[in-house]
């Protein structure tokens, strides 16, 4: 069995420790958090941990399921100096920095540590990196119809605003686009629909929070932004769900003949697809660890045969 | 550069030719076939040989276009204790025991062998193998619309047929079946409709060549078949194409929620698309083999990163 430790205990945490109590391939040391451990209840009665407590544990591989935007990247570096690491890092612009600084890390080390292993930055990478590679000149990446969480924390921070939530949905305008073929003109802003759910508090002026949800830069400013006012009980009724989705298209001449390929991929739950991909990293970062690979590594650094259970000749059989 | 040589030259071998010729990354040193050199026009001159002649040359990788059904293997247990080889070897069925001897010999002769690096096998190998991998329970690979070799051969070999094209077709409602989750009730015949173009020579009894071919043991017995009689002007006019297509669904639940993924193909030339991947695999096989890597090696045993061109950082930045 594998010895996997969780680091950071919320909607991810939680479904990486389902797989992890639920599959015979793992034995769940712990759950390590930044709360007070008596706090936290787990439905599986793990044992939880503070996070600190970790340096004393034997774990094969710790899953860090903290947040990109403030804790991960120093979650790994404090960490990868004793344990192999899986991770879903999921900042695109801060990934180049974050893996060459890990890889270093890792590499005196002797571990081997895993960034971005989840669907996007992930499999949409991987898919990104092979039609590329195989020849496909052109690809765009459509995120959705699915919910942004930064874009949604951004409305939340708005003077006035109670909660809100938003959607990415892909303008079928762009993905006609590219499916001619034409990629040039494409600007980002001309790929997707934001469409968002607001609850004001109490006596809010709706045309000044929707000014400042259409007008803010990089989140909505040049986008096709919907702006729905609603109460708090439609929002809890109809606004609660985390399906997601995307797809990455391409189509071009390769070898001088159209060609079109797409990978499309519609979730109920973005944790628990999120989740499967991390933990199935978790077993292949186990068997390449122990091959004597350390380091930091992508998505495209690592053959698939490492996620599979069976021997290679039925791996032959099964999938070749 | 990386020197390579085509072995066959039918239209797999006129594709690769048309990219080893354009690309700056490879130097083409000679087509190799069975058939009498002069006789052979390349429409960019390349140098054409006597296969048994390729034993002379400085080659970096083989890239072997012969038929997978009849000469492939020969040929490559042929060139392997003397070179690296990139093939689309394309028998699901011979692929376990083909690899298996092949990695023996190219493993006592420090060799590499790629096998089939192809679109299926290839590419949807790799799909099945991610999402089997990954956590997604059940998937279904389709095939078309598009041209079965095996099975418009299969249709020429009756008496009185003069020529004949097989397209292989998707059922909708077996996709629909997939799509609800639905896959323990599906047999292979129930996946595709093969639709056959078929022109007769003179004074042939329609009646017994229709019932030759719906009644063709594994090529037809079973699916429902769709046979037309055509003459040849309108055989030569419509039915010249060599586009393809195919797609590998999934659909079900992944540690508890729905989860669909699919990844789909439509192309106007499969020999030009397979050729595109594998010279990709052959600057790919280039690189690990200098590295050291050798034994035969299937899609899934190689990480993507070998096949894009610019260095480590620069594919971080750009892929994932």
């Amino acid at each position: 069995m594998i010895k996997v430790g969780i680091v950071g205990y919320g909607n991810l945490g939680k479904a990486c420790e389902k797989i992890a109590v639920e599959s015979e391939e793992f034995d769940l040391i712990g759950i390590f958090t930044r709360r007070e451990p008596s706090f936290i209840n787990s439905p599986y009665n793990s044992l939880v941990y503070r996070q600190n407590e970790i340096f004393d544990k034997d774990i094969d591989v710790v899953i860090l399921c903290v947040g990109s935007a403030n804790e991960l990247q120093d979650t790994a570096f404090d960490i990868a100096p004793y344990f192999n690491t899986v991770d879903t890092y999921d900042n695109h612009r801060g990934m180049k920095d974050y893996v060459t600084r890990l890889d270093q890390i890792a590499k005196s080390s002797g571990k081997l540590c895993f960034v971005g292993m989840g669907w996007d930055p992930g499999i949409f990478s991987l898919m990104r990196a092979l039609l590329s590679g195989i020849g496909c000149k052109g690809y765009e990446t459509f995120w959705g119809k699915g919910v942004s969480q930064g874009h949604s924390n951004a409305i939340k921070n708005i003077e006035g605003v109670e909660n809100a939530i938003e959607y990415t949905i892909p303008r079928l305008s762009a993905l006609d686009c590219v499916k001619r073929g034409d990629f040039t003109k494409l600007k980002d802003t001309d790929k997707h629909i934001r469409e968002c759910f607001v609850v004001l508090k109490d006596d809010v002026d709706k045309n000044r929070v929707k000014k400042e949800i259409i007008t803010m830069p990089s989140y909505f400013l040049g986008y096709e932004t919907i702006v729905h006012f609603i109460d708090k009980k439609e929002f809890d009724r109809n606004h609660k769900g985390c399906g997601h989705g995307g797809k990455v298209v391409s189509v071009g001449k390769v070898n001088g003949h159209r060609t079109e390929c797409e990978f499309s991929l519609a979730i109920d739950s973005n944790p628990h697809f999120t989740a499967s991909i991390a933990m199935a990293y978790a077993r292949a970062n186990y068997i390449m660890s122990r091959e004597g690979h350390n380091g930091a590594k992508t998505i495209i650094d690592l053959p698939i045969s490492y996620l599979l259970s069976q021997g290679r000749e039925d791996n032959i059989s099964q999938y070749i």
